[in-house]
């Protein structure tokens, strides 16, 4: 969910805009963005949102940002052509100012001048930034490795980081994703060889599964398809859109003959024929996941098929990778899986790559950001033990929340906010508050009972017998007479009350709710939400 | 969830009844069980409960299998030791037989004899099995690993089970855990020179956290510890109760002077203390996370302390391992990862290992087992490419709910069955029918709406307001009015009916109920469970 402000005097901008996949999904929430609340403050200070490049989790929170800011937006062509795609979704297009920049195009807005710095990554068309501030150059590297072989676009373009190293530069904001990782991180063509090797020997079909945004490993399986003379077919709905987008903006060089349709590709021969499909990371709904159990329509994977999965395994996807797989055996296909060849490669700078990065930039400070606490904190060590000239004083550990000043001084940490996150309800797509989620985490885990009472307006006594409803309550049994015991516990529960306190129907409410839990508590030791209704008759 | 049961004629034994943790956790429920519904059919012939060893996913369904059927238990001293606090927490230890063996011992149990082969794992006191039948011998290994100098114990047997490889064994059911992975697994020793350095390194304290049941590497701590003048105090409740049991039964070799309480730690320097704590795995409530946010009592981990996560990162638990690694970082520590040192070794049969068991039992069926589907595969086609005379012909790969039949004509899958999993409420350790866990997840996933209406007997109309309570449902706010359109929505609904409708009352709930999830859906997008009651006033 990455999301910075940077400001200098009333003026602010806002870098990338990202959401996250929260571990509260079986709540019905999908997806996290940043709580814009602390944005509210400085909204009359706001003056552009600056986009890295186009992953989820720097361009996902857009349209929800956009709606309660309506500020102008700078990003690359291939950025914002994804980023165009969320906010139609929203059926936000007319409404939002969109500057599409260039590699090594200046902008000014305000007193900030920011360079778009040409940076490699698994996505193409990304940038660091150099932000000119009255006070001195922030670069803002956004997701990079510092890759000499792009299979698309240019290598890193350290020489414009260079003139700004050169110049003097306040402060590198940089990211750890990997500053766990020694070495230097594979160049994207790295994968090459053993695509070609596969292809080599692979006699039936092929199937690719990769992120379908990893526009450099579409082209190298586009390139080596054509090599072995196999046409492509492209399967899975974000697959075949991204493959239009890279095609459409010349970052892709495909030659359309060597594109079929599913139809067509049936009447090749097993090694004619390469699908590149979505699901790398056994999604239940992608192409992959349906191939592999025969749900697909019209196509299935069969023994004598090769099965490439060009992609790592993101924590918490091992099981339905692996339940995945096991499907994939079943039909006799050969399974190459990323950790015992070369077939991927991470989009992100390992420890070499970081001492390139802070030698070139040569910060005055340096302030990891991008991972978890313990890779910024891993990011400062290698730097410290590697890089002459830094050390705890000019190495600045920031966690979410922090305010981070710079001026004539120094730098410090001024200001520690408690942020939160917001949850996006998965059926609706908007805000839900995080109190519906709390109730939604108590209903999951104990279930719900929900009381109706009727109390006779004249007597002040109870009408009739009270009803309980049942919902995902453990040892509620239509056999073993639980629900007319309560019922009857309920009876009780009003007959022994007073009259006054039948009369105060909010106490009644209440009284029987403790009186409903503590019941079922007892006798099921189990503790649903209780809901109750009074109903005067 | 391992279980298996091996039959011959009218007379099955059980081999180990395992517990598993589900995916369900966020509905109340933390574990799931076999559903030993497929054991009724042989009610009458289940003659004894086989334990290999006491890791949870082969004992933790203990109790829930003996409750339905009341079978005499075998298993090793510390097996049952396990057991017993398992038995001891259901109050059924007065109810079960529990018969402990020794390696070597030889057991008849109706027509069956059961060998007890002494197996080495990262457990202490493990079995393999020689399971003899009038049709040929069954071996199987339980979890292993061939470890030569276990750090606790002997080596595995492979003497006896030479011998049954000699007179011929009919099949052999072998673990598949790390048929993935190449080479030998190291031995349990193999972590000693590690600890050694970082002992010999660190200044401070050092903590070091394990799996609370792998005596082995206790056993090291214990030793290391002494070695260099340190002494040991153990923290977090399970910790304390495994080196109870590991000392009571002379497995654990201790010095009790080397082991100090809390209390008396404090009065010691950094460097003479080891903490031997619970929570490798980023557990929320165990000893290593409250050390780690400065919650435990009276104790926490400092800058100078060392760390040592002495333990395999189990999948799902990645994002809490990091978390916790995050929080020592912020407090200074030093902290020493698996990834980065050789203090683990896994307890389970890696490739070369998994040929020396097959070429040691040679057995006429290989059946691979424990494992999904994937290791399994990749256990069988290690086999036929590294040992010789096994081929598809004699490996067996079955799934769960298979039964596969020997008989004088050789192997056969005879019948597939459609094995559940029993879940287990959080609340009140009892069994927990699935369709409650269904009506939990769609709670869950959208909330409750709650609906009462009441109709007036004499006229057949609705009497007074409808009243609606809503729990977990999005965009419901007391500000936007939403609860007062939806209670007028109903009102009108049922305004609207005919008055035969009205008189039907199932009819009317259901009218009503859908009448409710339509108003919601169309105007907040969400789709909560509804729960209706009528009420005749």
């Amino acid at each position: 969910m990455n999301c910075m402000g940077i400001r200098y005097g009333d003026e602010m901008i806002i870098v990338d805009a990202g959401m996250g996949f929260p571990e509260e999904t079986p709540f019905g929430v999908d997806i996290s963005i940043p709580n814009f609340e602390f944005l509210e403050e400085y909204r009359d200070d706001i003056t552009a949102l600056v986009l890295t490049h186009g992953h989820e989790d720097h361009i996902g929170a857009l349209a929800y940002l956009l709606r309660k800011f309506n500020i102008p937006v700078y990003g690359s062509r291939f950025t914002l052509a994804l980023a165009e795609k969320r906010l139609e979704e929203f059926d936000m297009m007319n409404e939002v100012l969109l500057h599409r920049v260039e590699a090594r195009d200046v902008v000014d807005i305000g007193s900030f001048k920011v360079e778009f710095i040409h940076a490699s990554h698994s996505l193409v068309d990304c940038f660091s930034l150099a932000i000119t501030t009255p006070l001195g150059t922030v670069i803002h590297t956004g997701d990079y490795k510092i890759d000499d072989t792009p299979v698309i676009g240019m290598p890193y373009d350290l020489k414009s980081l260079k003139r700004y190293g050169d110049a003097g530069v306040l402060a590198l904001l940089a990211d750890s994703t990997n500053a766990t990782v020694p070495g230097r991180t594979p160049s994207e063509q790295a994968v090459i060889p053993a695509f070609e090797e596969i292809f080599e020997q692979a006699e039936g079909r092929i199937f690719v599964s990769t992120f379908s945004s990893s526009l450099h490993r579409l082209q190298i399986v586009f390139d080596v398809a054509k090599m072995f003379g196999r046409k492509v077919c492209v399967l899975g709905r974000s697959m075949q859109k991204n493959v239009e987008i890279g095609d459409d903006q010349g970052l892709l060089q495909i030659d359309h003959g060597d594109l079929v349709s599913i139809g067509d590709s049936r009447a090749l021969n097993d090694d004619e024929i390469v699908y590149l499909v979505t699901g790398s990371q056994g999604e239940m709904r992608a192409a992959l996941w349906n191939l592999a159990t025969g749900v697909y329509k019209g196509l299935e994977i069969d023994t004598g098929d090769t099965v490439i999965l060009s992609a790592r395994i993101i924590p918490g996807n091992e099981k339905g990778i692996s339940r995945l797989i096991g499907h994939l055996y079943k039909r006799g296909a050969n399974i190459i899986e990323e950790k015992r060849r070369l077939i991927h490669v991470s989009g992100h700078a390992s420890q070499e790559d970081i001492k390139i990065m802070v030698e070139t930039a040569r910060p005055k400070y340096l302030v990891p950001i991008h991972g978890e606490y313990r890779m910024l904190f891993r990011h400062k060590e290698y730097v410290k033990n590697h890089v002459a000239g830094y050390s705890d004083e000019n190495i600045i550990l920031i966690e979410n929340g922090e305010v981070l000043e710079f001026d004539e001084h120094g730098a410090r940490v001024a200001e520690k906010r408690e942020l939160y996150k917001t949850f996006i309800d998965e059926e609706s797509s908007e805000e839900i508050e995080y109190d519906v989620v709390r109730e939604r985490k108590k209903l999951a885990y104990g279930g719900a009972a929900s009381l109706v009472v009727s109390i006779d307006r004249s007597t002040g006594e109870v009408a009739g017998e009270p009803q309980i409803e049942f919902q995902g309550v453990a040892g509620v049994d239509p056999s073993n007479g639980f629900a007319a015991d309560a019922r009857a516990a309920m009876s009780h529960a009003v007959a022994a009350m007073k009259r006054e306190h039948i009369a105060d129907r909010a106490f009644l409410k209440e009284a029987l709710r403790i009186a409903l839990k503590r019941f079922i508590q007892k006798e099921l030791r189990t503790k649903p939400v209780i809901v109750t209704t009074i109903v005067d008759v």
